[in-house]
């Protein structure tokens, strides 16, 4: 099966012809001047022309259209019903009919996190599983969970998304979600540098004289011997593995998959998170495998031919 | 409808007659010399028999038998897959055979947690309502999360069932479950006498005094201005409100209703946990509602009607 694929972020989109279990042909837009999603929508349409020019396809070879996206989707009627602040047009933005105008294909939309789940498990690391959790360790923390072979989506779409909001420490940080010690609070790219700052002895740690701080730098510093880096690395860790406990106390699931840029350095992350669900969680039927993602940022695209061929 | 119900504990079981949203007669069992579960059953027989002699109801005038149990569940056997140690000889017990063989009905058995939350459901506080999660707060906290109208199993039959396995302190106290920080181990019954003890102060309180601390004398000298009792009742409904708000953003339902003992105090618990959510959770179509329930013990028995109606 043929589609075609976008997924879109705040800053940048990647288009792309997906045939099966490979990304055929792809183009990156880069979005950072462009101010609402209708004016999006034409730079789509002329990028797919050009790649089915390219590729020598026209639209009748496809079996449609999959969009995956950051924030809160209504996967039933292809909408956006909340975006970051950038997109404040997006719940207005009527996507099935545009698709429907300019290439006359069905398309679906889904939210990134579970986008990156299906292609995880159609062409990555957890191919045939039906039930599943991932995690996505980034600026924040993405998460989504499939049930049965099912998306799991409850009443307003927001089932098995909100991982990252789980509180892990029920009396802890701020989180700009509005909530208190959520995981992505505690461990997120967006929270490290603050935690950082008011780590104990932060002043001493070579972090103190990084511009910007990020897990990779965080890392890069624990490796090297920082001792506050290793202090902060080991709790976003721990964080991490507690967040995955979370996951499987709530969804039962038989793998968790772990993704996002930190997961480079996989060989520190998985067996630490792995020993630690071995050790608290309970679950008679055997423990749930920790796995890091295959796909990286291509996951959300090699999504589209399992969405497209689901109900 | 007429349905036969039991609601099986580990010392004790209620066997009940139960029409729609009735319990018409009920039995209670006191099982604590009882062994083994296979041991048991021939005294459900009796109970049931006695119960419709006393109504002068046939076997024939019931639609089935529901059973509702503490442990794992597996429901689409109807089997117990792990249940408190006394009752070693469960997960080999065959209700369905004994069902029909003594009365030539059909029955169906869940997770007392999931009952709870049907009765609820049914009869209830939540009547009507397709989304919903339960939390009932005893010895340990039970909890069962309905999505689109269905419970929620998961693949083990675990999914929504383990609540207060939900690590709130991802560093916090040892859980009997083999997890850490789970709100079990932060809030529940059995943690409750140990995390006095641990509290500074502890022996200037009135608690020190008292041979065995549950909610209730926790809350009873809260009320009589026991400082240390406050600060612990203060913490336990902040536990308790945090694992709401992990509910809610696992779930996403619409009511999430708080059951067992402690509720006699829903005057402090539900408004102080509806505050805790509206405040913490991020959901933009609206705020969970915080219930407290209205069946108490009986809503085990009348999840029987819509169990037994559910294909």
């Amino acid at each position: 099966m043929k589609a075609l694929a976008i997924d879109l972020g705040g800053t940048h989109a990647n288009c792309a012809i997906v045939e099966d279990h490979k990304i055929l042909f792809s183009k990156r837009l880069d979005l950072d001047s462009a101010q609402v999603l209708g004016s999006v929508l034409p730079l789509f349409t002329s990028s797919f022309r050009e790649l089915m020019s390219e590729a020598r396809f026209a639209t009748k070879d496809f079996a449609g259209l999959a969009m995956s996206t950051c924030g809160l989707v209504d996967s039933a009627r292809a909408r956006i019903l909340s975006s970051p602040k950038k997109w404040d047009d997006a719940p207005g933005v009527d996507f099935v009919g545009w698709c429907r105008r300019e290439f006359s294909l069905p398309m679906k939309m889904e939210n990134d996190a579970r986008m990156a789940l299906m292609g995880e498990r159609y062409a990555g690391t957890a191919r045939g599983c039906n039930d599943l959790a991932m995690i996505t360790l980034g600026t924040g923390i993405g998460t989504a969970v499939m049930i049965g072979g099912k998306l799991l989506h409850g009443k307003h779409f927001q089932a098995g998304n909100q991982g990252g909001h789980q509180p892990v420490v029920f009396n802890g940080r701020d989180c700009t979600c509005g909530g208190v010690g959520c995981a992505e609070a505690e461990a997120a790219g967006w929270a490290l540098p603050q935690i950082a700052r008011d780590w104990p002895r932060f002043r001493e740690s070579l972090l103190a004289k990084e511009p910007a701080i990020n897990y990779e730098i965080l890392f890069r510093l624990a490796a090297e011997g920082d001792a506050v880096a290793r202090a902060i690395q080991d709790r976003c860790i721990h964080v991490w593995a507690a967040t995955a406990v979370g996951m499987i106390h709530a969804f039962d699931p038989e793998i968790v998959i772990f993704g996002g840029g930190v997961l480079e350095s996989a060989d520190l992350i998985i067996p630490f998170v792995q020993a630690h669900v071995n050790a608290h969680t309970w679950s008679p039927w055997g423990k749930a495998q920790i796995r890091a993602a295959e796909l990286g940022n291509d996951a959300g695209l090699l999504g589209a031919v399992p969405l497209l061929s689901t109900n």
